[in-house]
This record gives structure tokens, sequence and C-alpha cells, in this order.
């Protein structure tokens, strides 16, 4: 089927979903989720294929990502159970004002019709994404990468089944069939079929959404996050901060690629991080590119231009130290891509500087960038963590994939 | 100066502002209006000189949206200070949620950054604009349309001359000094440079947007609104609100375009529609454009194929008979530009199906469209009615001239 066929066939599906009640959407969740863990196996047959054909081209981190296990389908399907769970956002009123004439004017939340959603190899985004817009009340088109084709495909197909079982058309939820970058340019296009692209992956696709997205848009995901160590920091904690997000898991968007240390402790510092990163992690140490400065304290791979603008994805840090909060603040600026920053310090005012001026998603103090989760700030689970501005900002859930409606009830009041 | 360096000074100025204290906005607000009023005589200098040049080629409707009079300088300054007096959208907690490891989460509202305005004849927009943006931490960029050029220019240099007795850069409202489409076109593409851009105009420019704009964008403005009355109308009611929203200000976005009549009372209600209309206004008559049925039973116009797509912004009203409500949905649904719709019933099942159905800002039972508005809605004074569904939708207040950011503090936690 052509993408313009399930473009189509997705909003004749959305109306039906707009006015679903929670009851009704809620057991198409749940039954959504059972179908994914009967399907376990299928999934994983073609799980295996899939990694089996991404394999020779891909990194080690990148194959994680693409990795399911019966427990991560099993953690999917909870995923999806969670999102039963949650409130529904359709028709929730989310402010209300009685005007001096007396009517009543309620703003309410209603979904915004289609979403369509691009992104890369990791298969659960597949179901998170499809509970979510179901959720919150939204037919939903999904264009995976093509190392997931055939993960994503088992999963559609299991949560299809669900749909219907639940008497909803399995329209609701669809994968787009070409993972060739022309598909994303259609959904980019789609004019009056789409009324929400999310595009979740690298700086590629990003600019390609800029280029030539006509359809309403929220750039997700490319996350060049910095740790600030400031004078005032307490060291320890730095170092496990560091050490949690850069190493727990490399190859999310949330995990840390670059330390700016401040040049006050930079010759106490740095080699205590340099062991921490490097001497003590015997399996898989980081590799440190250091600027001049941090270089001629511990040793490292020199950073090369482009190192302080890439996304690693790796255990790669990049280090660098800076004069102080402010110059810290400006390297963000200048490098940053909207997503989490964190500062390190005891020093309230400089606590206060850093939160203030940082414009990005997420802005932390004395604690890990990896907490830039749906899930972790309260949203149940997420739809991709957005680094613009407008419409919504850091972790998406149900609320950022909805608008509203004012609805103004009167007795023949006229102005 | 060009409309690039423009840009630049409002990007260099904004930072400053963003930071600004809530009682240093309000302080330059009332700076702001009062030189407004002082700079009476020069700007109404002005506003006689477009006048003037505007006569022979512009209607008398849109004479109307240009005059400036004494008392509606006035009601522009008045407008500044109400929204003096409106809650500081910048450092509002939005929401807060304490994670289980110890740490605040909270979403916080900050400015967009740079917020450009394209906009046409009402003088009235340069002072709300720059009000609503100053408020809210932005600084603006107005660009209005040549009819205006000579009172926007006078306007902004009195709000100039308020902004730096207020101690802030007279940058953080300007005035673009072209007001050809290439200004137009340069705003929509200046990526990096401009972080919302609002479009306010007719459909032209709308079209134009959706296909030129790279930066962010909220389209607004165009309203082709409809009134349905219904076969279980209180008629005496429905004619009030038809003849308010129909002839209380025609040249405004939110009066009714379009008046759709149930098939059952067509032949009572359409003779009193044309007697209140049309025989009681001596005046300001409206002309009827009828569709075949509406032809069969009242004297007027008949509808050409276009009329139901027109936002005449005139004594001008399209008259169809629909079969049920449903058929009133779904010629909405198919005409309707997503500003504002009434439904005019006694029976609640009526209204309820309407008000579900239609997808519009606004969705009103009983009363006239003329209400949607930022000042009617509770949100002070505003930037324009948003057609769209991302980010806001309906009157944009302070809080939808805003982002947010997710402030995370901690002591070490890492996950």
């Amino acid at each position: 089927m052509t993408t313009q066929d399930i473009l189509r066939r997705a909003k004749a599906a959305a109306p039906r979903l707009a006015i679903a009640s929670t009851q009704t959407k809620n057991n198409a969740l749940l039954l959504m989720a059972q179908a994914l863990e009967e399907h376990t196996q299928q999934i994983l047959r073609e799980n295996a294929l899939d990694m089996q054909a991404a394999r020779e081209h891909i990194s080690e981190v990148m194959l994680d990502r693409l990795c399911l296990t019966e427990s991560r389908i099993k953690a999917m399907a909870d995923g999806i159970r969670q999102v039963a769970e949650l409130p529904d956002p359709v028709g929730r009123v989310r402010a209300s004002h009685t005007h001096p004439g007396g009517m009543t004017i309620e703003k309410v939340g209603i979904p915004m019709g289609v979403v369509a959603i691009i992104y890369e190899s990791r298969p659960n985004v597949t179901s998170d994404a499809a509970a979510l817009a179901l959720k919150s009340g939204n037919a939903c088109v999904l264009r995976g990468g093509k190392e997931a084709f055939r993960s994503a495909n088992a999963i559609v197909e299991a949560i299809g089944q669900g749909l219907q079982k639940a008497g909803l058309p399995a329209e609701l939820v669809q994968l787009v069939q070409d993972t060739s970058r022309e598909s994303a340019r259609e959904l980019m296009t789609a004019v009056g079929l789409v009324d929400l692209l999310i595009p979740r992956g690298g700086a590629g696709l990003i600019r390609s959404c800029t280029e030539n997205a006509k359809v309403p848009c929220i750039q997700t995901g490319t996350g060049i996050c910095h740790i600030y160590v400031d004078q005032a920091a307490d060291q320890e904690k730095a170092l496990n901060i560091l050490e949690n997000a850069k190493t727990s898991r490399p190859s999310v968007c949330n995990a840390a690629e670059v330390c700016l240390v401040h040049q006050a402790i930079a010759a106490e510092f740095l080699p205590k991080l340099h062991a921490r990163l490097v001497l003590d992690r015997k399996e898989t140490p980081v590799q440190l590119r250091l600027d001049g400065a941090a270089q001629a304290i511990i040793p490292g791979t020199p950073a090369e231009s482009g190192d302080f603008d890439t996304e690693f994805l790796d255990y790669i840090l990049a280090v660098a130290v800076v004069q102080d909060t402010q110059a810290a603040i400006d390297h963000i600026a200048a490098h940053s891509t909207g997503h989490s920053e964190a500062i390190i310090t005891q020093d309230e005012a400089a606590a206060e500087q850093f939160t203030r001026a940082v414009d990005s998603a997420a802005v932390y103090v004395n604690c890990s960038t990896r907490f830039t989760d749906g899930g972790e700030f309260g949203l149940g689970c997420e739809m991709g963590i957005s680094t613009q501005k407008l419409h919504a900002r850091g972790p998406m859930g149900l609320e950022e994939l909805c608008s509203y409606k004012y609805l103004i009830r009167g007795n023949g009041q006229t102005r």
C-alpha cells in the first residue's frame, strides 16, 4: 500500500477514535498489550532477522537499541497498560471562565487528528507511539527505520489485532511500507492528511524537516547534552553523575556528550574524571576527547573540530575547561541542541544563573541528564523529547499530542 | 534599515528582556501607554495621511479598520495598561512533580525569544502586539500593511520612547521598513532569528506561510464563521444573534459570514431573517446570497460558486438550507476556516452533537461568534486568533506567546 493510501485510511478512521469514550480506548489498550505478548515469538523471530541484517553495518550500541528480548516485549506491553492508567486528555477542561454576560467558556482538550512519526531503530517506539496516539484520540502513521522494519511490522500486526478485538479499526495504527527517504518526504508534505508530524532522529532528519515540512511538525530527539562541573561542585557527586549520564545507556538522547569543567578546579577534578571514566572501567572505558587546557592535565584524544557538536551516542565524552559559569552558558548556547544540560554546584547563585540563562528543554542542578524522560517526569511514557519551543518542549506525553477548542454556552448573548 | 538588520537587533536585545523582572516590564508598559497618549497628535496626523492615500482604493469597512481617533488611541493606551495588570507568564510554574528519587521537577514559562508579526491595516494591532510581546518577555518585529505604514511608524516611535524611559532598548519593538511581499518572505525564512512568526491576514498570506515558512509559525485570523439555526432554535434569539454577528462590526474575523438553516423551519424563519437583516435596516441592509432552497422562500442574490468560501468582511451573508444538524456539521467541515461557529438550538442533544463534531477554535451554543476575542475570553487583549491546532488555538494571549522549560533540582541523583 502506498504512503498516500495509508494516510487517507488514517484520516478516514480518525474521527471515530476522536469521539470514542475513555473506556473504549482503555479497553483497546489492554487488548493491544495482550496481543503484543501473545505475539512474542513472532516478534522475536522478525527481530532476529532484523538483527542479523543489521549486525554488519551498525555499532554495538545501535544494535542494543534494536534488540528485543522476551522481557523487553513484556516491558512494551506493560508500557501500553500504563498508558491505559493515565488520565484521558481528550475532553479534559483545561481552563474555564464565566463571561460577565453569563456564558460559560471552557477550554477543552481534543485530539490533533492524524499524527505521523518518523523514527529509527528502537522497536519499542512503535508500541509506545501507538499507545500514546490511541489514548490521545489520534490515528497514527508510523514510519520506522529500515533496520527495524520487520520488528515494527510484527508489532503493528499484533497491535492491529488488539484494536480489532476492541471493535476499533486497525487503520488507527499503521506502518508505512516504504523506508526510503521518499516516504519521509511524503509525510512532511502531506498537507491536509497529517495534523502533526514528529520526526525522531539525527541532525540530518531534523534539517530535512526544517527545510521541507509543510505540515505542523515537532522536532525531537537530538541531544548534545552538557554537564558543567562548577568550581563549587561536590566532586564526588559530579563523578557519579557524569558516569551515570555518559555510561548507563550511551545510545539514548539524554546521555551526556560534553563535560565542561571550571578552570579553578580542573587540575584537581580532571584526574579524578580520568580515573573514574577510563582507568576504573575495564570493559567499557570512555574515550575522552580533550580541548587544549584539558590535554595539559590528563591523557586523552585531542578534540577535533566538530567534537563539541557531535551526538556521539557511544562511550565518548568531549571535555573542555571553561573560565566560569558564564563561559559554560555561552558554550552551551553555541553548541547545544536544546535538549538537557546540568550544572553540578553547591553554589546557589551559580545554579540560579545557569538555570535562568540556559535555554534548553530540561535544565538540571546536581542530577543526571538521564532523567529527561516522560516516565521520570510523571507523564507516563512518551512520544519523544521535543527540542523546539513551539507547542511542546521536552518529553511529550498525552497532553502534548492534543490541541484544544473553546466551548461557549450561552442563552442568546450578543456583543 | 534592512529587515535582516532589524531582526539581528531584536535578537541581540531579547535576552535582556527575557530576564527582566515583572516590575521592570510593567513599568515599561505604563510608560509606553503614556508615551502613546502624549504622541496623539503626531499619530493622528500620520493616520490622516494614511487615510487620505487609502481612501481611493479600499472599501468603507476597511477604512474603518484603518481609522484612528483620539478615543481609539486612548483605548490603545488603556489596552497596554490592561496588559500591565495581567499576571506575568514568564517564570510561572505551570506544573510541578516530585520524583521518587527526591528531585523537584518544575515546568516553568519562558519567552519564545523574537516574535515577528505580519498584519494588515488595523493600527491598534501595533500597540496590542507590542504590549503582549513585551509582557511575555519577547522582542517583537512588526510588519504592518502599507495602508497603515505611517500610523504604525508613529505608534512604534512613541512606544520606543516609552521603552527608553523605562531603561529598556527601543530595539525590543521594531517596525519593518519595507511593506512589500519580499519583507514578509524574509520573515518567513529567517531561521535562527525568528522564534515565532504570527501572520495575521487573508487567505493569500496564510497560503504563502504554509508554502514558504521555515520558522515556527502560527496562522491566525481568517474567519469564515457559520451560524446554524436548528429546527429547535429560539428564533427570536437566532435573529438577535445573527444581526449581532453579521452587523455589529462586519470587518472583523469573528463576524458571521454564513447562515445555515434547518429545512424544517426554513419557510418560517427565512422571511423573519429577511425582514430583520434587510427590510428593517435602512442604512446598512445586509445583502443575502441565497442557495437554491432559500431563493424559493425569500428574495435575495443567488449565491455563486465561492460565496460559501469567502470571508466577505462586509454587509453580506451567505444563506443555505440544510437537511439537519449533521448536514450543517458536514457543510462547516467542508467550508470553515476553523475559527468560530455557532448553533442556535434549545435541543441539548443537537447542541452536544454540534459541539463535539465541529472542529473549530471556538464552538458556540446560543450566542454570537463575535465573542471570540482575548478580552472576552478573559486573557486581557490578544495577539490574534489562531486557526491552527499546534501550540495555540483561538485567541492568543500571554501564555500562548511563551514556551516552557523543565527545571530539575537534585542532590546527586543518578538513574
